[in-house]
């Protein structure tokens, strides 16, 4: 078993890099918070006896080595930046986690056939730089590097530039190391209710569902909002409002399985006596199948476009981020359920709601995840909670599923 | 008649200040553009002959000595800030009319026995400060000096900072005028389609309608967006789509002269895969009768708590604007009519469905408008238009009301 208070202690630490306003944080990827996590976390996995390579996108592999010098590695990872307004957990226990595998086995004197990698991917969240898990894509061969490191963020600044300004930028070709991974195992918080509403300590990953980003244009006329007749209107804000409206509607047609919602809104010119002229949103419609998640985009096309007919605007849509239903390897899956049964944790299947760098990487190399319950199911939210226990099981069930397929 | 080809050069002049994006400005008030426009202004007017007092809310006094040292200036105005897209002539016409009767006044060699002043009235637009019409209201006593100093721009600075760092605080206690006033007049751009589409070339303002401005906080619990399922979740965005649509609708209940919008939005942490735990926007309601903004804000707060309610939202409600129905001073309105009647300008009257600097003072003076007709009725965008004609037509009749009482 891993030593849980170690875990938990490393888990505090890299929460105090990057705070946030209400006891989470704001380690948003490629800030300066995100350096210093990173500085952080290199120096802990080389104290572990780890030789730490950073390729071009930043992505970061500590490695450590195995018996057999033709072995390929085991990878254990994930990310350690958040969201704006995130908690200390999502993303980072599964780096730390991996991180406290490889101290557990250096305490135990444990060697292993093949070598152990522990990650953590650049870009996992995707709110300064759309789309979520960029970096793991770029490495899985989904984008190309040039394309990523030209996304910008809200204020116009480029993915690459500011890889380069905090000064992570590797010299290792991104994605040279994708066709020598024995596996892939990612520990994450569950981030949705079921399992501590079940009473599960452990979730084995068996599917994660799609997910759809697209990036809606409303365009209307500014106006003064006191002298402009009514029916002269062509606002772009109650557009927006209609076709959220439709969001809703349609992600529940599908109901209880698609979830749909705007998290980004905004319009302009944002004056109080000003009819918004453009509204700009991006609708997240998710579902374990692709056709629902087809159906769905399909429909928003459909309502938007009869909304912005009926009321004289223009409308357009970008898919700016997205990936299908993922089915994650049955060996990699059977490795966790049968760590969880081994370790005598309770557990159950469970389907992923939210996009993981496991996602992208179980199309290059045999993958799986594990995931361990959170309080009321809440993440992306400063309030994100778990206990030590819960993080506790489910390193142990990465560490014992690890060293299934790494061999000792 | 006043020279139109030099009040258009002196309006093409200032536009090249804080120019936009689009052909009109960005000259939002207490930036440094604004700054260089009243910089221009006093140069201008002071090249008049006026001699240029600046109260302790910036609001700028160009005054064209009269004859009788007892008499009580005249007052002609308005205001040099424009909305983050605004047009050249919002405000604008209205103080370069203006300084172009000073001018032909001056051509002329005409003397008033009333002294002539020509104004500057400090944030007029409420887009950087909310409310409106700021230091006009402080002016009138609508508001306190020290509350209007207090209030803070979307990044939280100061008005009163901000108006000390462009170096326009004067020394004039603001409002020290206001008890010694003859009347005031103010030109401005019709801001609506009525007299462009009934070929009037003056609109003889009798009344302003009032307004109403309720900044709305809707709260619910940011979480995730993939992996909450829907009945868990509280999306304030969504909830704010709801309350847009009760706007328009409460608006379109008071058909044909009520009017309803919100040109402020703002969602938190507005990040594509977080469910909105705020919302932040600002419903603009106005009507030429007090009853029915009265009736439209309690509706607003009735609808708003009933959907907060059905989505287990928190919603708040705080009034950041407003001013009742205004009637113009009689007198002072004839002598507007008279001026457009004598000229043989076609005209009509009408009702400011904007609010202006203008309604305060009619508070503490007689006061009275005149308006010109604007393209389209197109305001608050960069590509507001007027003709040159329009223009000098404004101008002709402000300089033969503003004679009128001023008395040569
Ligand atoms: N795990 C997680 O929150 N990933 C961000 C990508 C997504 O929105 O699902
Ligand atoms: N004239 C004008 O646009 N004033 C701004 C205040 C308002 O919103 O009516």
């Amino acid at each position: 078993k891993i030593n849980a208070d170690r875990l938990w202690d490393s888990l505090m630490e890299m929460a105090k890099i990057g705070p946030g306003v209400a006891g989470g944080n704001n380690r948003q990827t490629l800030t300066d918070a995100d350096g210093e996590g990173r500085a952080l976390f290199r120096q802990w996995c080389e104290a572990a006896g780890c030789s730490v390579g950073v390729d071009t996108m930043g992505n970061m592999f500590a490695e450590r080595p195995g018996e057999d010098p033709e072995a390929l590695p085991v990878y254990v990872g994930s990310h350690l930046d958040t969201q704006p307004t995130g908690g200390k957990y999502d993303g980072v226990l599964g780096v730390l986690g991996g991180l406290e595998l490889v101290r557990t086995l250096n305490d135990l004197g444990v060697k292993t056939k093949h070598p152990i990698v522990v990650t953590n991917w650049t870009n996992e969240e995707g709110t300064r730089f759309a789309p979520a898990m960029l970096a793991s894509g770029v490495f899985a061969g989904v984008h190309t590097e040039d394309w990523a490191k030209d996304r910008v963020d809200h204020e116009g600044l480029r993915f690459g530039d500011e890889l380069k300004r905090i000064g992570w930028e590797g010299d290792e070709p991104v994605g040279a190391r994708k066709d020598k991974m024995r596996a892939m195992f990612e520990l994450h918080i569950e981030q949705g209710p079921i399992l501590e509403a079940e009473g599960k300590d452990i979730g084995v990953v068996t599917h994660g569902q799609g997910l759809s980003w697209t990036q809606v244009t409303i365009t209307g006329k500014e106006a003064h909002t006191g002298s402009t007749p009514m029916p002269m209107r062509r606002n772009a804000g109650l557009g927006m409002a209609r076709v959220l409206e439709a969001v809703d509607a349609i992600a529940l047609s599908h109901a209880p399985n698609a979830v749909g919602a705007a998290g980004h809104i905004e319009v302009f010119p944002c004056s109080r006596n000003v009819i918004p002229g453009k509204a700009v949103f991006t609708v997240d419609f998710r579902h374990p199948e692709l056709e629902v998640i087809e159906d769905m985009e399909q429909r928003l096309r459909f309502e938007g476009d009869r909304i912005a007919k009926e009321m004289g605007l223009e409308i357009d849509y970008e898919k700016v981020g997205g990936f299908d239903p993922v089915k994650f390897d049955e060996t990699c899956v059977a490795a966790v359920r049968n760590a969880a049964e081994r370790l005598g944790y309770s557990h159950r299947d469970i389907i992923s709601g939210a996009g993981h760098d496991a996602c992208w990487i179980n199309q290059v190399a045999p993958t799986a995840m594990i995931m361990c319950p959170c309080v009321d199911g809440l993440s992306h939210n400063e309030a994100e909670d778990i206990s030590k226990e819960w993080a506790a099981a489910g390193a142990d069930v990465l560490l014992h599923a690890a060293l299934e397929v790494a061999e000792i």
